[in-house]
């Protein structure tokens, strides 16, 4: 892992970026650190670039928070390679849509499976190096979509003690599965009034999950509408459970 | 309206039983109020005795916010007379649920609508009479169960600003209706394992509301088990809208 960048926000934040393996990142860091701080790590659907403002925005309140927030880019994401197989899934997804047809299993399998199997063990290289930095210490959270690798990591990653997941994108029957035996305290945000949201299959997911403590908070305001108070509620999650 | 009795508890909270009509209630203010607070009804059940640990917990917390918190007691509850066609329902609701029958529409009409037309004025004249103290000034909260009884407040009394829904008491068909033309902001509570709780009922009632501020809170630990954040976050919905 190597820093390629690093700035000084306004705000007490230092924002740097780095590669892991051929990986393009972001960390958030408090200006100054004593002792370490816990690691939340933010998920995305892809696109580090698209998604700055919202990333930096959730940085800060986590860095604000006693927090150090980390991002990396999602497989097929910015200048990051697409297998065709992810290529065909993602056509095959839109013809769908298009159509008005219900996406099948199979198109949601393709289209997440691969991605969940990729994605988690470059979240796992991104926190051994992360964790590995003097000013970073346990426990780790994490918090956005792709839910369903937020599902994978929660299932079999120990260091990662609580989770805040976005409902909203499609869930294979596999990780339905796995979300019985994931136990950590989970929040999850669901967007009541987003349209291209399987609003019953967020609820489905948020009952299969074992947790004992598990909360569901859904508001209105559309995709990518999530209001500010939703997100004080998630970050008051992560201080309970990581601070 | 008269005053009956006047408590001061340890942290700064005046906790006043008051009779209004005939109906019993209590009223808890903070011990200097300057200039007026607003007002956050406390609805419940039935019974004020019994509740009265659970009512005093959040009056004290809608005080430490800068609130009055006021209930009344329920018709039916406590001493207050019932009705025998009220008796008439609930033997019917325990006949149906001790035969694991699905309770009928009829039953909830029978048990649920003319508690809600019972309790609407009784709430509307307590407010009356609360609102003309000079310690407090609208805007008005309703916090509580029985649902219903908050939908028609939320849909016909323009002095309640905001409110809190305790999801978990039976629905009529006429309130579902009636929740498409409530326009306030709302936030909504669910005990999503509350074996009482018919939860596709609450989560199309949600569903239901026509404001465009709403947020369903969802969470584990049973019928009476709202975590202890659950209520923050319900604090800090009050906060936003009647501060």
């Amino acid at each position: 892992m190597h820093f390629t960048s690093e700035t000084h926000l306004v705000d007490d934040v230092v924002e740097r970026d780095f590669v892991v393996g051929d990986i393009p990142g972001t960390l958030w860091m408090p200006a100054t650190t004593s002792p370490p701080v816990p690691l939340i790590l933010l998920g995305h659907p892809g696109g580090l670039e698209q998604m700055y403002p919202r990333l930096a925005a959730r940085a800060r309140r986590a860095v604000a928070d006693g927090f150090a927030a980390a991002t990396i880019e999602t497989p097929g994401g910015g200048d990051r390679p697409t297998s065709i197989a992810a290529e065909q899934a993602r056509a095959d997804l839109r013809r769908a849509l298009q159509a008005g047809r219900e996406v099948s299993a199979d198109i949601v399998d393709r289209l997440v499976l691969p991605l969940v199997e990729q994605s988690v063990p470059e979240w796992q290289m991104a926190m051994d190096r992360l964790l590995a930095l003097p000013d970073i210490d346990g426990p780790v959270g994490y918090s956005g979509g792709v839910i369903s690798v937020g599902v994978r990591l929660a299932r079999t990653e120990p260091r990662i003690g609580a989770a805040v997941l976005f409902a909203g994108s499609f869930i294979p029957r596999a990780i339905l599965d796995e979300a019985r035996r994931v136990t950590i305290p989970l929040h999850v945000l669901l967007q009541w009034d987003d349209e291209h949201n399987d609003r019953q299959a967020a609820l489905d997911l948020f009952d299969a999950f074992g947790s004992t403590e598990k909360s569901l908070h859904a508001n209105m305001g559309g995709h990518t509408g999530v209001p500010a108070y939703a997100g004080e509620d998630a970050a008051g999650f992560f201080v309970r459970h990581l601070s």
